[in-house]
């Protein structure tokens, strides 16, 4: 049997990735580019992939995992051709984690202080102290409770933050208030000072952040986008920055990546672009969790992190 | 009796800490200004003092406690007029606490995580992702580990980074490596990915940042001060700055504050220039701790947060 690695990456990527794989789990057989021929596919027990090309994971009869190098899986799901009664298992590092809360911390740490104000008066070697609500009177509403946006959510509380988190079920974190349904939604906007969107991407959940959501939003509220760019109706935002009703937007992702030159998003003074770095996969990190996956299929043990296929995370 | 209040600032500044204070201590006396007879002077029983004119505290035959409005009071300690038996205590404020703390948190985070570059690469619409190495590789070294070093310390551990704190006594911080003498600080230094400056000024730490120190750091290590600006030789920083030995220098004070317009930190691009906001007094918290204090007096019981005049911190 063999392990087949493909993605959408650089070959010193998957070579780095294959490498760091070959390591870890030294006595397998690997892939690296779509299987030939049928004895060939038939070989293959686990697809390990980082954004395949559609259609890739087609005519596998034996494939048993298919398992994500990305914590977002919405692109795979929309691979109509990706077999529907395999596992899938998507990333969920300890890493990515850590960076993911740190993200959220430094983007809120920054807007509560008036940091990014302060780095635009520098340019403009203005001296004037901005003003500086106390964590405590400053509310932070996290959109979707999972793994990553459970973990923000707490952490900021931590750090003194009040914290609401909206998402489908209720959500039983420390210290934060848990949001469900349309009445919650309204709410947690209208009294957030920062909305912090972790929201799998579904067809429920494209354009989310919409005209009327940031209409719902309170004055001078800031936006925070760490999951994916098809969350937000860009000229929406864009309207709602320059009307003055947003204070600022700190994007992580975007309609198109890398952002196109031309947009109008990078020379805004209410946009501050991040390069899709809120929380990269840390390939030493990862190779563990996709090794305890892969363990776990031989032993019959349960499986890590499996994505529910209807509700499309 | 009464209570005299003094300090350099602006009237509404003034009128606004005196609402707040005679709002907690609705039956006291309040002088606003250093009294103008031998009669008035002998009512002065509690000085709350921001950084008062020198040689206004003394002839004050009856004043029990000088209770500084600033953390630091190394000013205060230059006025040789100070009388020299009265206890001086210094605001140790909760709210300035977690500024602090969150100061640090905000510049290490930025730091590590490229996030200062990120901002440089969007005013030239680059999309380029900043190396991130984890937290877990990362060593901060605070300089002082006294009320606000040691919760930036044990903060930063918190968050998963490596710790160190070079301090005159042994600090006893949860997860942090304390460290002593000029051999302690020799390791910290060449360790240490970023030093955060949170000694107190004395004669003995008046330009610590010097040529020789910053010789001293690792290759690529950034400096971080938000403590006085005269533990740092600029021209000294700006040498390591320039010849590429240091990264980045996060400053929040400076020799002359407001930084001159014409100062090359301004523009300079590995100087973030913070305009001396990284922990406010917050007046509504200092009032509480000024408080608790002159009723301590009153009852006998202990003060808390005196200076030792020896030591001068």
């Amino acid at each position: 049997m063999s392990l087949l690695l493909l993605g959408r990456w650089s070959a010193a990527e998957r070579d780095g990735c294959l490498a760091l794989l070959q390591a870890a789990m030294p006595d397998e057989q690997w892939l690296l580019a779509p299987p030939s021929n049928p004895a060939e596919a038939a070989e293959v027990e686990v697809a390990i992939v980082a954004n395949p090309e559609p259609g890739s994971l087609g005519g596998l009869p034996n494939l048993r995992l298919i398992q994500s190098l990305w914590a977002g899986v919405e692109r795979l799901m929309q691979d109509l051709t990706l077999p529907p009664d395999v596992p899938l298992a998507r990333m969920v590092d300890p890493a990515m984690n850590e960076a993911m809360v740190h993200t959220a911390l430094w983007a809120v740490l920054s807007l509560q202080r008036g940091f990014f104000d302060v780095l635009a008066q520098q340019a403009r070697r203005e001296w004037r102290q901005p003003a500086q609500p106390r964590a405590a009177e400053w509310r932070v509403l996290v959109l979707g409770a999972g793994e990553l946006g459970g973990r923000v959510a707490t952490g900021l509380a931590l750090q003194g933050y009040k914290v609401s988190a909206w998402s489908r079920r209720p959500a039983r974190l420390d210290g934060v208030q848990s949001l469900q349904g349309e009445a919650g939604l309204s709410l947690g906007l209208a009294q957030a000072d920062v909305m912090i969107n972790l929201l799998p991407l579904t067809e429920q959940t494209r354009s989310f952040f919409d005209a009327a959501r940031f209409a719902a939003m309170k004055p001078g509220a800031s936006l925070v986008n760490l999951a994916r760019g098809a969350h937000v109706v860009e000229a929406d935002l864009l309207a709602a920055l320059d009307r003055g009703h947003l204070r600022r937007a700190v994007l992580d992702v975007f309609a198109q990546e890398p952002l196109p030159s031309e947009h109008p998003f990078w020379q805004h003074a209410k946009v501050t672009v991040l390069p899709h770095c809120a929380a990269q996969t840390d390939p030493r990190s990862a190779v563990a969790v996709v090794k305890r996956n892969i363990l776990a299929l031989r032993a019959g043990a349960t499986l890590q992190h499996l994505v529910q296929r209807q509700q499309g995370y």
